[in-house]
This record gives structure tokens, sequence and C-alpha cells, in this order.
């Protein structure tokens, strides 16, 4: 059934221009009779699919509704947008039960989110002491240590330089620690999110002072109150890394590293250091605290792996996911976001039976190199109890891995690097929740 | 010397590895003294690259700064992020001499964007009425006319079908008119913006309601108080059409139609009905007030062009643009956008000799049909006043016009559909005006 259903929806998109007359809900949208006359008809068929009952008692097929007979707020009254007083319940996530807030994440909605952009305003976020608030006038980068000349830019100076955007990840290597947190698809996984970056290649800005020959690391320090600070390797600077000043067309907010940020594609978002201020070059790491009792992997024997950069293949299923009450049975479009520290996407698969089968998912266009890949999965519900999942295959070949093949090598120790696939339980009643809970 | 610098800029850009040298600002940015011992050093070159005095006598490098000697705002402050204290006068652009503000518009401010998209509270209006403010749960989308089945939509049940993202941009028709307005290239270009859309093709829908044979024209309706409503071939509505839900990740703003949008990929703006609540398959257009007083392009001979659809080959240079400033002689990146409704960017041409020559720009990569294209151009200004601008090529061949060579065609009678290339004039002291001002 699933099969068909895949080929039917494939077939729909496709962008031909037939007539074609296959369809998805049957008898799950309201048949309108009397309309021209100006008539309601209110099927029972809109309770059957799932539509509340207020939203059935709401109908008003071709009655004029208030909001068009009075004009709408003037054009203006909002210079800068905000969403829908209907949509404010879509906000980051804050787990409640912090001991404090200085050195703390907030979660991307991913279970109410569409496409691979998340808007600024619901990217996740994850401080080390809080979130300055920098004036970029009085903003410098330093870039000294084993150069020809150290350098003290502007943010007008690093503006001048030739720009480059692309849209990649970022990801909290913490996304979501190895023990169950929470009942959504943000509080499993939203550590994190996706934007189009726009600012300078690191390169450049290396070049511009001129590496020494034993240059081989570069630190990076931040100019919040953790001076969030890390090691690079030189390659990764002289390869995709870039100093973003904006993301989504605009400057960067405050969360984001306003007025400057490194941005270290596929790698563990804590190098991405935010409010970037120094960069020495150096022949050697400075094993900083972010980078030895944080942020490294504790095995099985009690040893740690230190450095361990790139965010591995994963994949998520956002809708149905927990805490959603899914219509009857028939047709439901699975979908979800997958990504790779590695590079491109190349395929998604989803199981409807407990991981003993997997069908591959349709993967929206353009697929992209280090950024959110969308898919979607075309599914007819029989409305029997069901464990859903997706699993992720990236360019390299990497599979992303159940939790039990991935405890199975690293233990229980760690904290980071879980890219273990989310199974979701889903009742016969409809709802949603994590099969792991 | 332009065309050296864009070669120079590109190899600096590429992905290799190599340690190149070659140098952007040179005597442009602050060399640092005394770095190591924690000392400032202030060069006079900060004051000749164009930074302001201000920005010198603030130099900080690397004195640790007061944001880093204390913790900044608690995690979770922004369940909802905002944009930086220091960039509130970054908002849409309100034109102050309207009669009223009922039916009027917003533009974005193009010259402080970078990349493609547009964020969503930036993103340009145009309202006939106002903006509704809707309830989603009473809101229904009907489709009826010649189908086998009228049917009323939730939006519940819109978002159950197969869905579909795609990065495009919506353009108004009117952006912008045949007399210079205004002096930024918010004010003289910005009704245009872009956005990565999801929602279901408008083919699927039609499709569940079933084509009679003789539909030939859907009639789409908003639930504004305009009742905004045009005519759409129905070879249109089969082909990219779609309809929206989701706008950047997130649900659509009030501004942009929510709940319901309709979109018309390269179609002018007026056509993506905003508020959806009514299509009306038909055998011929209605010819609505939108599509017959309005929306219509008047020609010399006074005879009016109908049903001009599509939003031809455009480019504007955002950066430097009009009412900015720029730093002295040296290196400058020409920065813009580009976009034709037709499909793909293929080229675009920058002159900085009041139009005698033209050289090719770096597209940024992917170049999306229908979409924005940021397009990039290495210079070396050499401090004597000059005319620069931009032209767009796309995948039809088709060149973006003079106002001169557009208007011999047109005549000045009509509003619509104004795709001329804008000159910028740049005075001795980096004073940067609309040439045409």
């Amino acid at each position: 059934m699933a099969n068909e259903s895949t080929e039917e929806a494939l077939a729909v998109t496709d962008a031909d221009t037939q007539h074609r007359r296959r369809r998805f809900l049957r008898n799950g949208v309201t048949a309108v009779t009397g309309v021209l006359a100006g008539g309601a008809g209110v099927s029972a068929a809109v309770a059957q699919s799932g539509s509340t009952a207020k939203e059935a008692a709401a109908d008003n097929t071709l009655t004029v509704p208030p909001w068009t007979k009075q004009p709408g707020a003037v054009v203006g009254s909002r210079p800068y947008g905000t969403p829908s007083q209907f949509e404010n319940n879509v906000i980051r996530h804050l787990r409640k039960t912090d001991k404090q807030y200085s050195s703390s994440s907030t979660r991307s909605p991913l279970q109410e989110l569409d496409g691979i952009i998340t808007p600024n305003g619901l990217f996740y976020e994850r401080h080390h002491n809080g979130i300055p608030d920098i004036n970029p006038v009085e903003h410098r980068l330093v870039v000294h240590g084993l150069v020809d000349n150290a350098l003290s830019f502007t943010l007008n100076d690093i503006r001048r330089f030739p720009s480059h955007t692309q849209i990649y990840f970022l990801e909290c290597s913490g996304n979501p620690g190895y023990t169950v947190y929470g009942k959504t698809a943000a509080e499993a996984n939203g550590l994190v999110s996706c934007a189009e970056w726009t600012g300078v290649p690191l390169k450049t800005i290396l070049n511009e002072a001129g590496l020494n020959p034993e240059a081989k690391w570069v630190i990076a320090e931040g100019a919040d109150g953790a001076g969030m600070t890390r090691s690079i390797p030189l390659e990764k600077c002289l390869d995709d890394a870039m100093l973003v000043y904006s993301q989504n067309g605009e400057r960067l907010r405050p969360e984001q590293g306003y007025p400057l940020r490194l941005l270290l594609p596929g790698y563990e978002g804590n190098m991405s250091i935010k409010w970037l201020r120094r960069l020495q070059v150096a022949d050697q790491p400075v094993h900083s605290r972010e980078e030895t009792s944080k942020y490294t992997d504790i095995l099985p024997d009690g040893k740690a792996r230190e450095f361990t950069f790139v965010m591995e293949v994963k994949s998520i299923i956002t809708s149905p996911s927990g805490g959603q009450q899914i219509g009857g049975k028939g047709f439901h479009e699975i979908r979800g976001i997958a990504w790779s520290g590695k590079g491109r996407i190349t395929k998604v698969e989803i199981s409807v039976d407990e991981g003993k089968t997997w069908q591959p998912a349709r993967l929206q266009m353009p697929v992209l190199s280090k950024a959110l890949t969308r898919f979607l999965f075309a599914w007819e519900w029989n409305g029997e109890p069901v464990v859903i999942q997706s699993r992720a295959i990236d360019e390299t070949g990497y599979i992303q891995p159940t939790l039990e093949s991935l405890i199975e090598v690293r233990g229980v120790n760690g904290t980071y690097h879980n890219n273990a696939i989310t199974p979701w339980r889903i009742a016969s009643d409809g709802k949603v929740t994590h099969a792991r809970a």
C-alpha cells in the first residue's frame, strides 16, 4: 500500500499538465452543496477526517467572514513584521529543569516548521554565559599569532571583502544526548537549525594577514562573558570556513553572534564561535576548557575522544511526531529533515513496521551539501498502532544508526554525537509519542 | 584594473587550499602593534579606508570590552527572537506621501540585505484594503465552478496533501513605476522579495475537485476587505502554481496572506492572491477591477495591454546604492540582485563607465529558477566620479533594457512592468545618488 501511495504522490506532483484525477483525501474534505446560493454545506466527513468539531461548527463556506466586511490594519503598521497572534505558541523550546540559564539552550520547534530554512526568530540557541549586547561600532576582530602582520578589523572592514553566501545547517553536538529527553521533535532533536549565511571566506582574512609556514591551528575566541574558545585545524579554516555577518538576508541576531560569527560548516555548533573577537594563528591546539572537560566523548574504557568535529548523518520525522494527534486512517504525508556534516544526503528511508522494512522517501530538491534536506513520504495509515522512523544516508555511504548499535560502540558515558534514529509510536487513537519514552 | 580585480577575487574565493597572499584592503585595516601585551594599535589607515573617526576612537584591540566582563541576557529570554537594538533602523520603507494607507505598499530595505532570502519581517507588502487578522480555524477555501465536486477545505485539510517547497521571488508589477521615486535601492526597487515557500501544488487541489473539460480559467478571491480577485489561466494553475501556508519555514505572516495564499511563480505579485478563500473554475476570465482599471498597461495609442502576467528580467545594484557613502578609493565589491519571471538568470553585467562597456559579474550559486540571484563584482575605484549600473540576462536570452529603450516601445502612460536598469552615481566624496534624480 505504502509503495503504491508513494508512486501516486510522485506522479501527481510531477510538473506535467495532464488533468490527473487521482485523489488523496477522497472522503476527507467537505462536499459543498448550494455554494452558488451562498449556503453552507457541512459534511460529517470533516469530523471523520480528524478536523475538530469546533472547526466543523465554524464552517462558513462562501458566507462572508467578518474580516472581509471591514478594512484591515493599515499598511505599514508593522515596519518589522511578526507572526500572527494565532501562532504565538510557535516559539523556541526552553527546558524548564535547568539549575541556571546562563549556560543553557533553546530548541527549534521542528514539529511546527516546513522546508529547510529556519526563521531567525526560531533558530536554536546554545550559550555558555548568556547573550551579550554588542555595539557593532565598538567591536573588533583581531588576527594575530603566526602571521606576517597582526591586523584589527572593524565590521566595515570585514564587509568590504569579497562576500560569499551559502545555506548550511548548524547543530549542537549535544543534540540530544544519550538519555531520552522530552516528548516532541523539538525536545528530542531541536538543537539543529538551518539558514542562508553571508560573510567572508575565513581564508581571505587569513591571507590578508599572511600565514607563517609553521601555522597549523587557529584559536577562535568569542567576546561573550564565557570567552568561548575553540581550536580549529588550519585545513578547515582554508576550506569552507566563513566569518558571517548576515543570516537569512539580515544581520545576525544577538543570539547568533551579532555582529560577527565564525561558521564551520558541518562541524559541531559550539565551534562556530559567536561574537568573534580574536583569531590566534598557532602551531598547536590550545586545549581550552570547551575541548577538554566539555565537548569530548567519554568512551566505555574511560578514555575521551577529543576533537570530534564532524556532525554525522542524522534525520528525524517532524510530522507526525511526538505530542501531535493525527487524523483518522487514510492518507498522511510523513515529513522530516535530514542532514550530514560530511556533505549531501543521498537517501532517506522510512519504516512503518518497527524497523523490519524500509522504503525510500522523496527528497525535496535542491539537495544542498551540509544543509538540511526535507524528505516526504506518502503513507496510507490503516488505523492500527504503528512505529514510524526515518534513517538517512549521506554521500560518503554512512547510514544513520539505531541507538542500540551506537551504544554498542560508544557506551553510555558520553554526552555528545548521538545521531541515532528517533522512532515515534502512533496509537490507534492517532496520538503520537516517543517510542523510547 | 577592474578586470584584474575580478580575476583576483575569483581566485581567492575558489575553494582551494593554497596559502595565497593576494590582499584586498592592503592599507585599509589597522595594523596591530603590541597585541600580545594587550596594547591597542590604532593606525591612521582606518580613517583613510572610510571608517568613521568614532570607530577609530573606539578601537579596543584585545582590551576586554564591557560585555565580556559580565554574563549576558539569560538563555530563553527571547522565545521568539528579534534583531539587535543596533539594527532597529532596518525596517520596511513606507512612502510618506500617500493620501491613505488602506491601499498602499511597503518596500524591502534592499540596500541592507545580503543573500537571496528576504526575512519575513522585511518582506515587501502591497495591500488593497489593509491586512485582515484571520483565525485559521474559521478559514475555508472553497473550490467550485466547472468541477465534478465543489469542495470546502479547512487548513488542516490543505496541510494533509503531499507538500512542495521551493524558493521563489515575488515582485509587484508597479516596481517601480515609470517616474523616478526616492533615493535608495528600497525606494527605487524595493517591491521585490524572495522566500522559501511550502504548500500544495494547486494542480493537486484542482484534481481533487475534478476539472470539467470546458475549464479554461480559475478565478481566485481573497478574504480581505478588498475581496481581491484575479483570473488565472488554467495552464498556469496546472504548472507551477501553489497554495502556500508556510514561508521561510514558519507559517505565513498576516501581511503575506495568513493562513493561505495562492503563489504564482514569476507572475506579477498581486495575482498571488493573499488570504485565499475561493477558487472558481470557469471557461473565461472574470475581468475584475484589478485586471481592467488596474494592473493593465496603457500604451502610447491609449489602448491597454491586459493580462501582462510575467515579470520580466531585472537587476539592481544594492551596494553601493543611493543614500550610501562609500569609503575611499581602492577595493569595493559591487553587490546586487537579479531575477526573471521566465526562469533562471544566466548572466549579469556591470558597467562602471556610464554604460559604454560591460563586464560579467560573479553569480552566487546555486542559481534557482524564478528566484533572486545574488551577483558580485570586484571593483577598484580610482576616486573619480562614476556611474555604476547592472543589467541581467535570463535563460530566454532577454536582456534587461534601459529606461529609454523601454519608453520608446511602451510610452509613458503606463504604471506597470518597468524593468529598466537603475544607474547610481558616485561622487568624488563617495556619496551615492540615483543617477536619474
